[in-house]
């Protein structure tokens, strides 16, 4: 009977893809000699309420380009524990077997599952998910911290956690960010931005973070067919590794990946931007009010959405433009006057309106380059 | 604390998608008085050696425009049973209720898991599937029948249970066939068609199927976003209760729908291609040599290959010719002779090369129009 | 020689097209009795500032689904006469003969060009168009009325005519529609629309129109891959007859379609709505706070974007919600209170945001269905 | 009057394109120091038969990431003749004025269109195309030669053009050849395959060519959409300057590029591969039967598909993998036995059945990578 179950099992692995698995990689440029890891800190499995087996979460990762990613079952709420047997540390390692198969980082971690406050927090880098089941809240986040554990608060603006309908920040959250506990906060969580959560990023230097949450299967909840993305987040890291992924997470690294919008220091928004473009020349010739381009090449997968704030008082240039990701497009240049002459460095300013710096305030960019102008004939 | 997990309950399964959920329906006509329904009868989930929870089988069944699906985890085959309690009605169970939101029929079903002969077996409409674990195969086939289940043979062309490479019938094959107890025989299984198993079905009366044996989340191993589509059984009832798919399986009315494929009697894959396909005109007048068109308008989403077999001397006609699914595409005439006068009824048989009425013969069909021939000036 | 020039035009032409053409049917149902045919009324070609043969325009529109179109080349503006013979019929006859082979109907038109007042107005349905080439615009207008064509203003919002950066309407307008001449405005033209021009079609009482005023090969300008699609006038008419056609001009009977968005007369856009929506089920029975779901099935390929503005205090219906185009989707019910009990006619009123009705106002939509409350056990 | 054309032709200009237009590139890494342009070298517009201005071509090459066209409209078929003025000099200038702006370089061509023999014969790199309308087809190609012409044979199989339906090299061919005037041959034309032209090429040193012979629109007759793809000659150049692009296809320094095929010369397709394929690993560890990935990147867009030829005893490798465009994909490697041990270099050939470097010959490669064998415990 031993042979039969061999058997079995040789068969069943060797057929179980007769498609083809391929990865596509997510195009972001690496910044200021790190890697940029796209990573998602907060997925379930059948272990909590999620609904697909561990090992799907690292071959969904591998496939969407993913670098690393972290299994945060929920402690405190498992409704197929009717069918499952609860020992809280086999989802992430479950999903680790296949993931090392496939050189995906996967972390270990923990929802933390409480009623407002302090809602819904994430542990991850931790050793042991059992013993974060405790009676009270505190208790779990002092043997997560005991562990070692990196803490984030999930979803501060969820509807069903909300006072009254408004989003707010306890004094309990005051507190563990006091005591260096709480580091990172969800600005992003599922397909919700909270620009509140973003404000109190930069007003208590807390990690950025855009997390799925994602239950189901990743492409039956995002539809990739009509270019629907995983909400992810970008840490800048010396390598893939757990140490150094823990080590941009503390330093604060990383960057909202979200619907085409990046969010978060403008320290990283440039150099990614800045290594996205590159432009064929930077010196227009002119006769008359000819139309002349510039072709711009974004090497990115973003389609980055431009509006002009200033400009010179020579020359035409488009009011807005989106360089689309992966594709070269035209920035159209004119003199504004047809017996213009002469020589000028030209300086126009744009707002990037899908990079955020702060919840209402857009990165701007600098646009230069040398026009000679000759009268029309 | 019992409060606490109500709350929580009401919070997430309210939230569970933020997303839209879509259906897209399976645009294939119905024929002979029947409704045509996409089924899947062979189907895996967490509680064998497949990696969603069921309640995701019919989410994406429903998304996907099925009708039906049965659930046939393994008896013999589970391999996560350190982390799940078997209870082989779970699965069934489980996705039925879900099913049941979405007016998808979830058949209870289990995979009779064996070496070969005689192989997997699949016995669906069964009451109890705890009953069918038993240490002979021949006992859970007899406690099948005892349920009143429908039996059939999964991937008779398996390779790892191929016999010195080939596919074969064994003697316990004719004998349960015989008895009438075996009544069904995969001729698609995954993406593998098996030419011998068809031809089987014909000799031996199976019913004729076509299964996706899907272990994986399904848009996780057929890639959407390019076309590829589950195999599936198109099954000919009178509504899509049980009692009605039932009666339609014992009764043979089904046809493989595989990969732009439909296999099956002509009895229905006549009429299908009858229902596809309508004309915007039946009588042609030409002038010379001039080229006239016929629109011809596919309501399918099948693309149908048309290939010339003989035609008129009269006029030239396409080689081949494909009417894609859901479009309208020009049917070219053109008189072979410039000087050509009369009337002509015009007859062409084509073969459709991705309907097969045997391994190897496609259906054929017959088109008629009127000419009117008149000499170019 | 004349053989030889024979032979290359026959085998041209019959090789012009080893790839399959295939036309898209637009998915609007017909209404109130009359077909709902999908026109554009403003195209250019090669013989005014346009970039394709005339026949290319027949063949753009019989693959895009369209059943009208009309040329309109330019009278006064034809920048490639170094290299064209001008001839003002020549476009629309070249059209025309493509159009016939293909079930097109192609109407003659042209483009009278002036500055503003009164801009550019087409006038369609002539018979000669070489006679509307005059100096003074007027007379032009003048012998447009006498081929009794159908006449109405081109991009009244065009930034290249405004005056002072505003869209205005001119004495010489008033004076044209006074006189009944001018009959028809452009709501929307390319990819812009005109809220303005929408609050005088609804004054005045002038036909609404939608064109794309396209210049390019049409899918070199809109990126059908990428779901863009041609700008488009809806007409109501009992056949696709230029006779049939041009009565619903003249009896307003139009709506425009653009970009997902209908804009119109709220007698065609509801039956539009009613023609493209069906329910699965109108009566729901609930125990507890269980949700329910009604199927909704669009059979239209228009996204319907509906926003509730009222509804029963008994349930809680979807806030928003869109009715996928050529999909099913689901439309959550559920009590609002766990012990509620007895029977209701539920409506809610939503408004659909993608159907105009003023430039300022939604249409509306009532959803009516019974529920039955039991209280949860 | 002349201030009202030029007003017109201004806004006109200004506002042509509302819509973004992008560039995509074609993704065929470099190779051998040159640069690896894709070029289209057989081309038509409104000035012979073609259905397009001669500024589309510029602007449609510029879109689909192509470096150089040459136009060649027919010198002896002209079927526009009643509407256009004949300069054959015109469409070349025109298509060029518009690659001019977008650094697409234009060449100036001819297509001598006779009856066979010779059949059709491009000549590009020409200086004047009136000159090469004669009557005697030698004439014209006397004249292509004094230009400085390269003249290639086009669609050799073409069906209007066969011998009893027999492709055939005729003795003026031969001739051409051998006076080393004739040094090139269309290998593919539009989306036909001609392997006795391939074969040709081989034997008497002409340079392949691909070329799309378009007609219509490009995306009218191509489905972008659906992934097909114009017919293209790659060509290895310094630059893309006429020069460097003339030299090198008298040093036939090109490829086939068609419908995910590469053909010609192993010199050149060898590097192409080596320089779109990288490797995470070249070293494997192995415990017993466990299973192995070594992700293939393709930094190519072209989909390789290889087929196993011979391999190792020691492993399992597959049969059939296809590297696909710009995404990594797994070559699992498995131990054939459990027990083995010890090191080995693992040494695999492949052939890739689209990339052919004779008619019947495809190219082969080797894989190479280190193992080492743990018996399982």
């Amino acid at each position: 009977m031993k042979n039969f179950i061999v058997l079995i099992l040789f068969v069943f692995v060797s057929n179980i893809y007769l498609q083809t698995r391929a990865r596509t990689e997510i195009q972001i440029p690496d910044i200021l000699g790190y890697k940029t890891l796209k990573c998602d800190f907060h997925i379930h499995t059948v272990f909590s309420d999620g609904n697909v087996w561990p090992t799907v979460r690292a071959e969904e990762a591998w496939r969407e380009g993913l670098d690393a990613i972290s299994i945060t079952d929920h402690l405190e709420y498992t409704p197929h524990k009717e069918d499952i047997n609860l020992r809280y540390n086999r989802s992430s390692e479950i999903a680790k077997s296949h993931g090392d198969e496939l050189d995906i980082t996967v972390i270990k971690g923990s929802e933390i599952t409480r009623s407002m406050p302090p809602g819904h927090l994430n542990a991850i880098f931790i050793n042991d998910a059992d013993k974060l089941k405790t009676d009270k809240w505190q208790d779990a986040v002092a043997e997560a911290v005991k562990q070692n554990a990196f803490i984030f608060w999930n979803h501060p603006g969820w509807k069903a956690q909300l006072k009254e309908g408004k989003i707010k920040m306890y004094p309990e959250h005051i507190d563990l960010i006091e005591r260096g506990i709480l580091k990172g906060i969800e600005v992003v969580n599922d397909v919700d931005y909270y620009p509140e959560a973003f404000e109190w990023a930069l007003k208590y230097d807390l990690t950025i973070m855009s997390n799925s949450d994602i239950h189901d299967p990743i492409n039956l909840y995002f539809n990739f067919a009509e270019h629907e993305q995983r909400s992810k987040t970008l840490v800048f890291a010396k390598d893939k590794s757990e140490e150094a992924i823990k080590d941009a997470l503390i330093n604060q690294r990383t960057v909202v990946y979200w619907k085409n919008n990046l969010m978060g220091s403008e320290k990283y928004l440039r150099p990614i931007f800045d290594n996205s473009i590159s432009f064929d020349k930077q010196e227009l010739s002119f006769t008359g009010r000819q139309t002349k381009f510039i072709q711009i090449k974004n090497n990115s997968e973003v389609d980055y959405k431009l509006k002009l704030v200033s400009s010179s008082q020579s020359v035409d240039l488009p009011e807005e433009i989106t360089f689309k990701g992966n594709k070269i497009v035209l920035f159209e240049v004119r003199p504004k006057k047809k017996d213009q002459s002469g020589k000028e460095k030209i300086k126009a300013v744009y707002e990037i309106i899908n990079m955020k710096i702060k919840p209402d305030e857009n990165m701007k960019i600098e646009f230069l380059f040398s026009a000679e102008f000759n009268p029309a004939k």
